[in-house]
């Protein structure tokens, strides 16, 4: 099979959640513009992705839903639900170990961990283990992605210790930019693994600061507005 | 003066986030390898975008790190404390309003906004405000900037009239995606704006996904790991 860029694998992942979200709703054919307009890229785009996963579409009818999705599916995997762990029980940790929409992507939080001994919840409907357990823990329920929200100061080696213990993809809302590269030469990295991170307040950073220079027109106007590029 | 673009502004505002690190530890210079380091790019990368704005290093003593901010925040504006408004104060809103970690990166939430009359709080230190006393608050306080946080059935409509209210700056956090483009032709959008998608549930599949293609070596070596492209 042809190895497929991680670019296109993550237009080819929100293709199939916006297909799911059109099939409830008891549609049954889609055009290329109508998946453009939805993950912001243009019909073009769609097109060439769908052709080089070999789907064809018609000109008169577009794509079939059903088809399509399997089609992904086949490429993608058949995603069941899928099991997370949230390490750092903090408000930004709790609020995620109960996030529900987490619900309708198929994803559930089985355990938080904290260093704190005070906030150890064993007989919560999520429970809150020690962080000495979490590499066993991990181990036995066969965890690979974890939610990191612990303090920066903390983050670093917070991430050795995950690394350690298998876990091979990262969502980090620490303000630390963690970075795991399958060539990274660390001695402790046993596998490649997968770091999203989350700079909450970068995020607001940017946005202040583009306002303003938008408002200066110091901006180059065709970027504007661009973003999510995959 | 020259356009920047907006990946460029981007880069700039990361590098000096990381100079404000390095000054707090008591390094006087710094070089284009350490800031390309810090934040993932090539030191010709960073060379080269020191030389767009007028930077020149030296190659033996590299660059002065006060001058570099001095010329950055000529650049990007003194930034002051910011303001920001938080709508929808459910499990992540209120985690979000509380987010210590906004301290040292000179932000503040002055305000939550939620449609349910249980959830107001007037006299809290961060007070939390009915929806419809929203527009003349962002009005009085002359606020640009919101963190979304409502259900995905509620974001949309809150989205409009967030707009319609003056917020020109949006962290969504809702698994909406929502896009507000300078050209985007809505009679609603009396000026452009600029939206960042932090879609949880997204991030999290794609780790999945990627975790599982990886596996079945069928990624493309050369882009694994790559990330925050800039």
């Amino acid at each position: 099979m042809t190895k497929l860029s991680k670019s296109l694998v993550l237009r080819l992942i929100r293709y199939l959640r916006v297909l799911k979200k059109l099939k409830t709703l008891g549609i049954v054919n889609v055009f290329s513009n109508n998946l453009g307009d939805a993950i912001g890229v243009t019909p073009a785009v769609v097109r060439k992705d769908f052709s080089l996963i070999n789907l064809m579409g018609n000109k008169r009818g577009g794509y079939n839903i059903d088809s399509l999705m399997a089609a992904l599916r086949e490429i993608l995997g058949n995603r069941e639900q899928q099991e997370v762990i949230v390490v750092g029980c903090g408000r930004i940790g709790t609020a995620l170990m109960n996030y529900r929409e987490f619900d309708r992507d198929g994803i559930r939080v089985v355990a938080g961990f904290d260093a704190d001994a005070a906030k150890i919840q064993r007989d919560a409907a999520i429970p809150v283990l020690p962080m000495d357990e979490l590499p066993a823990f991990v181990k036995a329920n066969d965890i690979e992605v974890a939610i990191l929200a612990v303090p920066e100061e903390a983050a670093s080696a917070v991430f050795e210790g995950l690394i350690h213990a298998g876990i091979r993809g990262y969502l980090n809302f620490t303000s630390l930019d963690l970075k795991c590269q399958g060539h990274c030469n660390r001695q402790s990295c046993p596998r490649s693994c997968t770091v999203h991170n989350v700079n909450i307040g970068l995020e607001l950073e940017n946005l202040f600061y583009l306002i303003r220079l938008e408002e200066l027109k110091i901006l180059s106007s065709e970027e504007l507005g661009v973003q999510n590029e995959l």
